[in-house]
């Protein structure tokens, strides 16, 4: 038996002015540091003995771990953070108002680009260079379907998760509206058509049992 | 060249009630926390940086850590947690008021015990099993001497940090009084006697400057 708990960042300041975001490091508001508090403080009541902890290499998420950590007193945790856990990069959309953008393209374009699980947002026109990634030899994306970020969820699955999971190991993931949605789309075998309805919310701990199979046993909220 | 930065942890509860430590596993105090976050400000104006960040399995250097990596807009990090630097094990004074004790065992023996290089504190009666070691396969020591604490500092610093830095890595070492200061005996060729006399101030940045041989081209404070 082993827990899988997966939790999105709390509030970003993107997520309360309601912009796409996607590789743009913004910081948690004063919102988003209180849910991952509250979840912290939930996961603690569960009383789940982690043993690693899985992020992405954004600060929403990174911080959203530590304060997590900090709450139910595992901060001694070893930590991987990898972009394969980044969420989903919106190209050109990126630093655009969901709603102007809305208004602009129609609610229907936008909930596509939002929601689907193939549709690819406007590219960038060109690749950018952060040194975080450039470091690890990785090319930013110039944007992303939700199916293209699965792509890169996938390996790192099953080569870092499952392999935690089967040695019954409890793994804690904090990682992004995305990166949460395409596992959960593989974990509950959703199809391409429901995944528009798929959504996780701040900050909010869904929980997996397995047995040593990797076969889901059960799923809850806290 | 490469860069090694120590920063031994802010000012813990344990610190401000001037108590014996070690591996008890204490928070920050507001003023610890203060402290982490000027020295990240400082490390921030230095412009250095980091490609790796090590420190404990204890949260007064992990949460130390974590606050200083923020302040430099290096939260995306890999941090690695090890026992090695843990603080060393204060034995059977842990938990005893430094002053109290002094009273009753004379300020010479106290201060035997907190500078010496070679002497063992009072070692605890039997064996303690904390979760988090023990699934390390790690048994907590009975007490240690700093001399005793750098045979297991010294292992990580050639398979770990002297590896980094011979590839041109700049490291950030977040610890303990003890885990830095055998590492400075080490590195400024501190006699034995002499180390008594070797202190390390809560966030207070100490950057050593070396060559590809790993030979200290220059230390300097912020």
């Amino acid at each position: 038996m082993s827990k899988l708990v997966l939790i999105r960042h709390g509030e970003s300041t993107a997520n309360h002015d309601n912009i796409f975001t996607g590789w743009t490091d913004v910081p948690l508001t004063e919102k988003g540091i209180s849910q991952a508090h509250v979840a912290g403080k939930q996961l603690s009541h569960s009383g789940i003995d982690f043993d690693i902890v899985y992020t992405s290499m954004l600060q929403r998420a990174i911080v959203t771990s530590y304060i997590i950590l900090n709450e139910i007193n595992q901060a001694w945790l070893p930590i991987v953070k990898s972009w394969r856990l980044n969420e989903r990069h919106y190209g050109a959309l990126r630093g655009l108002n969901k709603a102007e953008t809305a208004q602009k393209y129609g609610d229907t374009q936008v909930r596509e680009w939002r929601r689907s699980y193939t549709t690819v947002p406007p590219l960038l026109g060109h690749e950018e260079s952060s040194e975080r990634y450039l470091k690890l030899g990785i090319k930013e994306p110039l944007g992303e379907s939700a199916e293209m970020s699965w792509k890169r969820v996938q390996p790192f699955w099953e080569d870092q998760i499952a392999k935690q999971l089967r040695s019954e190991k409890n793994v804690l993931l904090v990682a992004h509206g995305s990166s949460i949605r395409v596992l959960l789309k593989f974990l509950d075998r959703i199809s391409d058509d429901n995944f528009m309805k798929v959504e996780v919310g701040n900050g909010e701990p869904i929980i997996y049992n397995f047995d040593q199979q990797l076969k889901v046993i059960s799923k809850s909220n806290l």
